[in-house]
């Protein structure tokens, strides 16, 4: 099997160099569109080859479309309209719905498959690429019953061989789930980076201080707005929910404070503390 | 030279573990108010010997009182009124305002050293304490002025024996710096918590998606409410400063959502991502 990688960053350069090393493929094909990119991935052994869109074409059996969003919704319904009925398109993107709603109707939607390999790091561009990104994690697949079932068999024995985790959604959900489990904590850090940010302009000597515990809570302040924006703009609704209850969390939390009402905000902390449930 | 911690949790043990590691001392004395805490810290080898209050105060040379901020105030005006002039009081608070004004009239003022180490993680307890905590961080000494020659002494030789780097300040700009590079990352953690916890309610499944970047800023909302509620009572103007900021803050991101701006939110993460130059 043929595959042909488009957008060589962190995911896409992860996948090129796990794939390459777990399945012994001979060629991944690589494309993108920063030449500059694709001659530090293939430096890098994230992509055996560098080739041209129609080249990848006549040649991939799979297409992995790992790009920013707003290229996505773009080149996958173009991708779709050149292929045969025997190959697959598939993307990792962080939001669904804008995607589903540009490929709903066209004629080839079914060998699309819609994917997201919940992994990633706050860094970005090929060199940020790493092996076994995605060991024990979580893949979502969308629509599964819009794709066909030879597409969705390869995809799924890709993603087995990467040792993921198979969960099925639809597109709505998934944009709500990842609105709370991913989007959220990239909007907090950013602000909380400027939060400090604002006041390191007077005292230069603070950071001296910051901890493992800041550095946890704003190290996804390091991401791309070139990755994160078009994230935002595809699922702002879910995003501003969600931010509109983190905004009222961090509000009570401001008028428990004003009205020195501590018990009250030891017993949230406590319901905080539930948290220990979900991540280890 | 025999220390006596008192306050066996997380901070005290991990200080009992490294001593007895680092400087081969024969007895660190371990107090701790919870007997149970104290049977642990004794298995765990965090102490050589639990002795009562009174008896520590007969044996031994350094005190570090590392007990929750609320108790601190109360025990430390009281140890420095029971010991003699050449024994030393040492605190690992993490607010400095309220302890110094609990001990700024005391006629024993100089034998009291005001230290801040910072390094800390979200779990508690003697179950919690690690060697090496405190390794490469830095310590604060507050208000160094105030503390005689040789008490300042003995504890400097004793964050420098943990390989801490020293950084000097007065009470009230510690309670500020600390305000934004520790307890606001607390506050925004614990607040992210309970917004997705309150979503958890509906949807149980969404969390097996939480990734990396979601457990980074939340874990911090593992942390003990015992530890933290007296920690904002006592930097509760400094807190609400930060808060009213990190509020702003992302009420600006949640405009320019509404707005569609997206433009604009392009430029402030890029400078939030100036956060790259602080953190590694």
């Amino acid at each position: 099997m043929i595959i042909a990688i488009i957008g060589l960053g962190l995911i896409g350069g992860s996948l090129g160099i796990s794939l390459k090393n777990k399945m012994g493929i001979n060629h991944v094909l690589g494309i993108d569109s920063q030449s500059d990119n694709a001659v530090k991935a293939l430096k890098l052994g994230l992509t055996d080859e560098i080739v041209t869109l129609p080249e990848a074409v006549k040649r991939a059996d799979l297409f992995i479309v790992s790009t920013p969003m707003d290229s996505m919704v773009k080149i996958i319904p173009e991708l779709l309209s050149s292929i045969s009925d025997n190959q697959i398109v598939m993307d990792v993107g962080s939001t669904k719905m804008q995607l589903s709603e540009a490929v709903r109707l066209h004629p080839r939607r079914n060998r699309y498959v819609a994917a997201h390999p919940m992994a990633g790091t706050e860094f970005s561009g090929p060199e940020a690429a790493i092996p076994n990104l995605f060991e024990g994690k979580y893949t979502v697949l969308c629509d599964v019953e819009l794709s066909a079932p030879d597409a969705l068999e390869t995809v799924r024995l890709l993603f087995s061989v990467l040792n993921m985790k198979v969960l099925e959604l639809d597109s709505k959900s998934h944009d709500v789930h990842t609105a709370y489990v991913s989007h959220i904590s990239h909007i907090s850090s950013f602000a909380l980076a400027l939060t400090v940010l604002a006041k390191e302009k007077d005292e230069n000597r603070i950071f001296e201080l910051a901890g493992s515990g800041f550095s946890s809570t704003v190290r996804l302040a390091k991401s791309s707005p070139d990755t994160w924006i078009p994230i935002f703009k595809q699922n702002r609704d879910n995003v501003l929910d969600v931010l509109d209850e983190h905004i009222n969390q961090l509000s009570q939390f401001r008028s428990l404070l004003i009205k020195n009402d501590f018990d009250t905000f030891h017993t949230l902390i406590e319901e905080a503390n539930a948290i220990k449930r979900i991540i280890s």
